[in-house]
């Protein structure tokens, strides 16, 4: 089979520091053009918009969405009516209903729509899932706090409403929780920290259970220097698990039982070529209705402004 | 066949002016038992807790939930664990999660799941759409502002983070132009109004448009004294179409072209014997999802307090 000649719509920071590397080690795949206001990448036929790209490349056979999701839908309409594969970065719209849409326009056009969720290609996740299956979980805890000053530097888009705030990070472990454990959870309580200034929340506390009344704390927050968290604890009958750093080491009673180097980008292109090449799609919405969910049941409560 | 054996819980305002009249006039349910903290039916065995009901009454067929949605999960799960059929009154839950959840707990049973939406059975509705796929649709404009004071007045769940504050009633809207539309549609902004003593908006306006750009403003208000407006409007090529009165009355050019007398819960109770006679389900979330979305894409704006 030939590479899938691929472009890719918006070049920013995720685009050089993820998916180039990804793109150059995956053979199923041949980078053949970029649309991005601003962006090019070197030695690659790059246009300022995606018709314009469209119009000029008729052999583009997947695209990639790398813009703030704000923008995703219609470009992903563009690309899906004209009969190419879809990738969308995480999170996959801006709305659920946009997403469901483009659903069933991938499925009506016969091409692969790929929702990725980067962080459940996090070494140590399909460990943690296996270990999860095998014992009774009692609760779970999951911390994801990191400092936004420095992860994310005036991106004034995540601070504007749709921009979703704390939960760009937050539906990463929301990702990984929906895919590690056995049953479905959904939320019963939350409360939402809105700095006074910004349109989107700096910091969340979550109560989800299951159908079994199984607690999942969530706790979200953008305001932790030093340290940072993106851990999720279970207590479980197997003793205590600890998935940390952001889906990479899985430890049980405190002793290391998985890890790897971080491979998760070139896992999601293995994955986009391999539903390209089955002729289906993966969508699954569960992180971003949770998110959605949270926003529709949360107590919204104000705090001090932020200011970069 | 013998009767469906029907129990109700959540013996409130609703189910003595709709639920009760509409099951008394159909023969395929029995009204066997009801189950609410406070609640009761005259001449039927009353309970006041769920489980003492289902343990009390086994030959119970369905249940019909009609409390607030902040507590209808934990009630459908325990139905639908013991092999009853589910009627769930709008909106069918608090979060779209725990919907999803109980449609799947719904088809493991090998029971019927109802999430109704009872402004789609209003007489007009059908007509409309009708109409509306037969011609070309320029723009629509949903109006739907009422007096809170007079529809819901000291309900405090209401105005509860969860409650849904406008998109109670503007919930009804949003199942009716779902329903109608030969397109999908999805939010692309929206400012919702928080009384500032309240967690709950009194006020929502929303504009969305459908895949070919069609657009669709919503303006929903629960500070409308007065005439009450709960109306459907399309400028169309077949003319300027107004679908008045919550659904009831369809008038094309100013010319009154369809109604009939309310019947919206009769036609629910119709629906869900169908449903339970055909083995099926019929959930459709996308009145609820629209909802999250303005929630999560919202941008928030405080005005003055409200009091009952």
């Amino acid at each position: 089979m030939s590479p899938i000649n691929l472009a890719i719509v918006g070049v920013g920071k995720i685009v050089r520091d993820q998916h180039l590397p990804s793109i150059a080690k995956n053979s199923d795949f041949k980078l053949v053009a970029t649309a991005s206001r601003h962006g090019t990448v070197e030695g690659i036929e790059s246009f300022t918009t995606i018709d314009a790209m469209l119009d000029a490349v008729p052999d583009i056979d997947a695209v990639s969405l790398c813009m703030p999701p704000q923008y995703r839908y219609e470009a992903a309409h563009k690309a899906l009516s004209a009969g190419k594969h879809v990738f969308l970065e995480k999170p996959p719209g801006a709305t659920l209903s946009e997403v469901a849409d483009l659903e069933s326009l991938a499925a009506s056009k016969g091409v692969s729509l790929f929702a990725s969720w980067h962080s459940r290609y996090a070494a140590a996740v399909e460990a943690t899932k296996s270990f999860l299956a095998s014992t009774t979980i009692n609760k779970v805890h999951v911390i994801w706090k990191e400092d936004v000053r420095h992860w994310h530097p005036n991106q004034d888009w995540i601070w504007q409403a749709g921009g979703l705030g704390v939960f760009d990070p937050g539906i990463n472990a929301l990702s990984i929780v929906t895919h590690i454990l056995p049953k479905a959870i959904f939320l019963t309580g939350a409360t939402l920290e809105f700095p006074e200034n910004r349109d989107a929340p700096i910091a969340a506390d979550l109560h989800f259970k299951n159908a079994d009344g199984v607690p999942v704390h969530g706790e979200f927050d953008w305001r932790q220097t030093g340290k940072q968290s993106w851990d999720i604890l279970s207590d479980t009958a197997a003793g205590h698990m600890e998935l940390a750093e952001g889906g990479s080491k899985l430890s049980i009673n405190g002793e290391l039982k998985f890890s790897a180097p971080e491979e998760e980008y070139p896992a999601l292109y293995r994955r986009f070529a391999e539903i390209v090449k089955a002729g289906k799609s993966d969508v699954d919405l569960a992180p971003l209705r949770h998110v959605a969910d949270a926003f529709m049941l949360g107590k919204r409560k104000f705090v001090e402004a932020f200011y970069d």
